[in-house]
């Protein structure tokens, strides 16, 4: 964890408590439900943040929105913290127990339960797998864009609390772009419908976009109405080298410039391409210092065909090496793999890194990161850049060793600086979880921290809620 | 007004409240700021709602953030109602003054302050007229989607307030897709700075996206930072018409099905049209009984006139007669001008009518349009159904004379009850206004009205925004 991860708003229920909860959940929700096992317990501990395990006192797997409904009932009234839980793959350590108290997880709550092929629209359980939902989405020849690189673990539900993106955001737009309608229980247990099933729409105010983003602290999804697009005919992707970083995040720059809009226009700095060719057979030039993939979508091969043609233009102007262009699906999985593998490889050879996800207005990206390495210089540690160019949203990865660990908090904190600097966000799509409570403060006003406090309390007065995260009370 | 339209939500202030609050007013924004002048309280009296002439106390022309904060600041400490103010062209009842008390007119605060070309965003205060910001955007070869019919007067503000659309936002969606970041006025004068400068981001709450829609209920947005894309380069357009409504409304949903994605997808139906006809010199047969007007956009000539040819084909197959294609921006002009007119030709040719905005899934259209006849037989009254078929939202207006209005009432609700019924809201891209308070009972549970007051409660304690308007207290 770094130092912007001191923990606040919350405490640990005593025994009394936790034994009566037990007893009424276990009378409510019936024999087994309430589990407490150790081994559970542990599974249940941990998220994919690194920030380590919290154990929680109980974990229950909702069944359906009563269950939930009965489980934050009977937590707001004995002041029992209780921690929503998806596929636990969040970055932030959003779906940790840190006070203990309950895991609600969704796991079990994972059915399509409608697919409206021609209004163009899905209704779903927050605990079925954003890959499987993918799957099923595009079998009935529609399009759900959101792709978060977890997506092979991660839930629906989780995706629409942090508001995830990935890479096909660029074109796509964010979660938040496709909630329509979601079903919420309020921490009292009422359950709400908020939204509604068409795109448009303006009755009453925007709750369900309040919602998304609020990473069960506000209340627990347990239904989503989400809206889908046309499955897109025709992909084009290309992986391209350059000599530097800077000649990369140009080439990204200009590629935006020119009115083409890539569905994904991702980065990766040399670090992260030398973290990536531990990974991947494919060769790609000890050289580069700098990558870029390319991917256009359309309904038109030959549209696809010029555009990608000026986009090689666009590189070639900086500079670009090697461009490898697939040319049927395998391929396009493979150049895909050198960015996918990226993370993994990163976090296998440096067990201690820190991730931060920044966001810039895209003008100022290649300064930034150029900062970022005299910002690594300056504090002795490594910096790996990579991510979503397109969007100005960069996974900064901090590499260093234990002795080290004072320099990377610091190096941490400069780059979220940075980010601010820039007109840019300390928190990008992975959410503020736990890890950027403290971070927070650098972005926004101490009057909108209060106001975001009091807003938490009017939806979750017993302050059970997800304790410590977004904005810890 | 209809039967929807109980004023409920506040109370005119005593004189003794409104004489303190002139002269603190005077002291602090300076003499001759607050206006109380008969013919300046008229021309704030009434809106584009048809609804009647509210006049205000007193009439308030903001220039700068710092005298809305400190005209709320006063009007909470007196509980003086304060209602905010664009273009005065809200279709709900949105900007009355229905208590009195003060109309805070942001019409001169009305600068684009940043057009940031690189980074696809502009800021700009909420006085600004949506169409000029179009014209600076495109000059600036970018591209601002949203276009309500009111775009010659309608302020930028007051498209966020109720999270406006218009046709173009079948393709590129309403509003609240573009706010990425607002500051805010609390009503207790706070100033807030909400959401960010980038595309992606999620640090803390999603409160922009709450303010969107909001009304003037919640504080007073005071500017925005809007995201931009690329503007198209190619445009076609055609106006088809059909022997029925349900031929056009079947062809409008066919093209959806094909996955061509309009840019604008319009309806007309046989009234409409007849309106239309009265208004616009280009001559549609007599004989017409629905018409669409279908745009398409993108980078590729080619692409649009194939993807043109497919629509003309679907249209054939359900008996389309005459197809007018635009050959150049006068005839795509000329075009538009049929689907202008319909609105300001029912008004004139019906000076009693209720205009009703609501959305279905779109596969339920065709079907809803044949029961607003069947309603319109049974009250004994006419209603005409024009909109944005390709997003399911249709503007009725309910035509009487005045010995009907009881009728025209009942078929209103008749109208909304068969939005609901058929998964849809009562609330397209007009708000809730006071229009709207009665009928949100329709479609959202006494649970989630009841929060959404305690909402309100907690953003504005003390009763003073634009009270009586989208969950009236």
């Amino acid at each position: 964890m770094t130092s912007h991860t001191k923990l606040s708003g919350g405490s640990h229920p005593p025994r009394a408590r936790l034994d009566r909860i037990f007893h009424s959940l276990e009378g409510a929700l019936g024999t087994g439900m309430v589990l407490s096992a150790k081994e559970v317990l542990e599974t249940y501990a941990e998220d994919d943040s690194g920030f380590g395990a919290f154990q929680p006192d109980f974990v229950i797997r909702a069944r359906n929105t009563q269950d939930v409904s009965i489980i934050l009932k009977e937590a707001s009234r004995e002041g029992v913290p209780v921690v929503p839980r998806g596929g636990g793959t969040g970055r932030v350590g959003g779906a940790l127990a840190v006070y203990g108290g309950i895991v609600l997880s969704l796991e079990k709550m994972n059915r399509i339960t409608a697919i409206e092929n021609e209004n163009f629209l899905a209704r779903v359980e927050p605990g079925m797998i954003l890959e499987k939902f993918h799957q099923s989405i595009e079998e009935a020849g529609l399009f759900y864009p959101p792709d978060p690189s977890s997506l092979d673990s991660c839930s629906v539900g989780g995706n629409v609390a942090c508001n995830a993106g990935g890479p096909r955001a660029l074109k796509y737009g964010v979660t938040s772009n496709y909630v329509l309608g979601a079903e919420f229980v309020l921490p009292d247990g009422t359950i709400l419908k908020t939204g509604r099933s068409t795109v448009k729409g303006g009755a009453g105010y925007e709750l369900h976009k309040l919602i998304v983003g609020s990473e069960g602290t506000l209340g627990v999804i347990t239904g989503i109405t989400f809206k889908l697009v046309a499955k897109p005919s025709h992909i084009e992707t290309a992986l391209i080298t350059f000599p530097t970083a800077r000649a990369a995040l140009q080439s990204s720059q200009d590629i935006m410039k020119s009115g083409i809009l890539p569905r994904s226009l991702e980065f990766m700095d040399a670090l992260s391409l030398a973290a990536a060719r531990t990974k991947v057979p494919r060769q790609l030039p000890e050289t580069a210092g700098g990558c870029l993939l390319v991917e256009l979508d359309g309904s038109s091969a030959d549209t696809l065909l010029e555009e990608m043609g000026r986009v090689a233009e666009i590189c070639d102007k900086h500079g670009s090496g090697e461009a490898l262009v697939a040319q049927d699906e395998a391929q396009r999985r493979d150049l895909w793999t050198v960015r996918r593998e990226v993370a993994p490889a990163l976090r296998e050879m440096h067990p201690c890194r820190v991730s931060e996800d920044i966001v810039v207005p895209r003008a100022a990206l290649a300064g930034i990161v150029d900062e970022l390495q005299t910002t690594a210089t300056k504090h002795g540690i490594k910096i790996a850049a990579f991510g979503h160019s397109g969007d100005g949203n960069i996974h900064v990865t901090v590499l260093y060793d234990e002795p080290t660990r004072e320099a990377a908090d610091a190096a941490c904190t400069d780059t979220l600086r940075l980010a601010v600097k820039h007109g840019g966000t300390v928190a990008g799509e992975h959410g503020t979880g736990i890890q950027k409570v403290g971070a927070l403060a650098l972005e926004q006003s101490a009057e909108l921290l209060e106001f975001q406090r009091g807003l938490k309390k009017y939806f979750d007065p017993a302050g059970i809620m997800n304790p410590g995260k977004v904005v810890a009370i």
